[in-house]
């Protein structure tokens, strides 16, 4: 009797919208408890800075320093983590660097200006934020990869100062995370975690800067902080689970396609793999190959929860259907494993990453492909979009009167601005106006 | 006995950065029961769709319909409002709108990609959002410029469905902001408004279809909805008071700086006005234009509690010290009315909007100048941008490996999916492998 009871859909059943909704559905839960206690801490540091941050870190890494100067690491130290490595990891990471870092450089947006006939100008400034901080989970969850996904963009960029906090409970400290600190041209790095430092990036104390952005994952209380500083600083997403949905027409060798689906349920219990195929023998196949590769999995009771609350094996009527269906789903990660990915993603219009071809893993997206692994989740690439540069530069509009074109406009503005009640607005373009 | 006492600054005051500091701190207060109505109100609408937003525009906006069939208006009535306006205003609308859409497809972002020596190809895919809401208050502060600063970005991004809603209290229909929504290319109207209104785009009812954004300002009962259904669908900012910094060199005429600070202070009484220049007696001058001015303004009572709570004049020792000053202050609108402003823009980091010359006044750009009027405020410009195209298009990442690529990189991401502890990930990149 197999432990395996995954959801199976038909896209032609009558309540299939109904059920596939039901599926879908998340809601992070913000809980009365986490709030109070993140406010609390937020407050704290606020008020007490440096004090208050070595308190926290003691309290809650279980650590024992007297002060800040014992919470931060210089680059000497990042430095020696990197040279620590086995050259095999040494070369990987930085591979996997120099591809995320050229995939990005493509993605810098440039200020761009324009002139009219009576000499207005008119353009857009594009410049880098000055100081951004990134959060690194410690313990079991530190994700050398994330490092590298969260920190090169805002380099490539132009940031001048990335400020990274990362926690080390029990004094723990994880020396990949290190290394990709200094591969990815990290400028400071404190050893503090939780609310306490999120708080800390957002309103600054004696020691540690105040940043304009806050990225990169974290736990419920890390999260919970983030919410409560967007405003005073900028954010990244709040993310959901991982998703992955992949589209095969059957031709994929169906351990290929198991062991995709179940390098997103690794992530957690929550995470969640769909399948959706024209092939019912196909799905049957795959099925066959989750029975036998899940006992031989070192997260296997991660994967098999993750299996049987969320994933789901869709049959689909063709591959234009199978596309609606992603439509629908809008997933973090979506795989086109056809014999023809190109003309199908004509059909695609939602997904945060598309990984094309049978070859095309979406593990390879994650650490060396190039494309960021920090995507839209829970729906949202309806709307929203990877991690890029673009995240660590802002705009200024640009706008410069002749006189001439002052005069015309300050017509038009006029009659605008009375039209809406504002007189100040229109008498302050009136000046304007050549008698 | 003037009724106008202006907080004044130096920069050389030893307690100035905590005395702007004290000025400058503004946080928008998150109402316990203002949060409960609205969150009800969503459930309601969630839950009985359009049964609810009629029952809850009938009481709020005391209407008396029937159903939504007698809250949606067409095209036909869009048109006819725009016949109906005055030449001068048809025309001053139309200007704007063409100015506006001009500087916009400026913004426009394509998709990219390339190809790397062994095949594999790397890109990403820039597509419009699919539908997005417009929110437009009623009553006063209905503004056609907001019509067309909101939606015209989304039309030029793409965006084939615009639902704009907008309240009709007591069944009052502001007709230059019909004609403003027929000019920017709106899809379909519904004359619902607050949180109900919000609920209704981000979850949808059998009338009004659920959209992937929600954009345009509103009263604290939107603004709270808007926060509420981040996540659901994509929202713009929530905007803070709107705020000015004029650098002045001393040269301009003071009247004209003067207007300039009412013309933001007009807006409301939490609206801050900064003036900044190295000339003490200009800064004399402009207080004399205060005085004089201040009696012939219609919302005199307005721009008198504006100035006296959150203006600030401040004397710098030099225009370099201005631009420090505004970096600090990060303003929505930047006023640059010097000789040489390209000179001192090299010095400006951060501003939502910056007006160069003394020709260029703010209200210019509130109009019909081209660049976007919704802009970032409460020194969220050191990390937000103007609303633009691009808040209207998502990107998907594009990975297509080659056989030899996906058998090269699949043994990077393996060492790195090791040092992880995520062996699905190894394996599933490992199996396209070439051995």
């Amino acid at each position: 009797m197999s432990k395996v009871d995954i959801t199976c859909l038909d896209s032609q059943q009558s309540d299939f919208e109904a059920r596939l909704d039901k599926m879908l559905a998340w809601e992070s839960v913000s809980d009365a408890g986490v709030n109070q206690i993140v406010n609390e801490i937020i407050e704290r540091i606020r008020s007490e800075g440096d004090a208050a941050l070595v308190e926290y870190t003691n309290r809650f890494d279980r650590m024992s320093v007297a002060s800040m100067a014992e919470l931060e690491m210089g680059q000497e130290r990042l430095q020696q983590a990197l040279e620590g490595l086995p050259v095999e990891q040494r070369q990987a990471l930085e591979t996997a660097a120099q591809r995320v870092r050229a995939y990005h450089e493509k993605q810098l947006a440039g200020s761009w200006q324009y002139t009219e006939d009576d000499g207005t100008m008119l353009g857009q400034q594009v410049t880098p934020m000055d100081r951004v901080g990134l959060y690194v989970p410690g313990g079991k969850a530190a994700y050398p990869s994330s490092v590298l996904m969260n920190a090169l963009p805002a380099h490539v960029a132009g940031v001048e100062e990335i400020i990274m906090v990362v926690p080390t409970p029990d004094g723990v400290v994880n020396e990949l995370v290190l290394a990709a600190a200094a591969v990815a041209g990290v400028s400071r790095v404190f050893t503090v975690g939780g609310a306490q430092a999120v708080a800390a990036l957002a309103y600054g104390t004696e020691t540690v800067p105040r940043v304009d952005k806050i990225v990169g994952p974290g736990n419920i209380f890390v999260a919970t902080a983030k919410r409560a500083v967007f405003g005073a600083v900028g954010i990244d997403m709040i993310a959901g689970p991982s998703e992955i949905l992949v589209i095969c027409d059957g031709d994929t060798d169906p351990d290929w396609v198991a062991m995709d689906l179940f390098s997103q349920a690794e992530h957690d219990e929550d995470a969640q793999p769909i399948l959706v195929s024209p092939d019912a023998e196909f799905i049957e196949q795959v099925k066959a190959s989750i029975e036998k590769l899940l006992p031989t999995m070192e997260r296997e009771e991660i994967i098999e929860q993750s299996l049987n609350n969320r994933a789901i094996l869709i049959k689909a009527q063709d591959l234009s259907d199978a596309a609606r269906i992603n439509n629908r789903v809008a997933p973090e990660h979506l795989e086109l494993s056809v014999a023809d990915p190109e003309a199908l993603l004509k059909e695609i219009r939602h997904a945060g990453a598309i990984f094309m071809g049978r070859y095309t893993a979406e593990a390879l997206g994650d650490y060396c492909a190039g494309p960021n692994h920090v995507l839209p989740t829970s729906g949202t690439a309806r709307f929203s979009s990877p991690l890029g540069v673009y995240d660590f530069q802002k705009r200024s509009s640009l706008i410069m009167f002749s006189d001439e074109g002052a005069s015309e406009m300050g017509k038009v503005a006029s009659v605008l601005a009375r039209g809406e009640g504002l007189t100040a607005h229109a008498r302050s373009a009136e000046y304007r106006i050549k008698s």
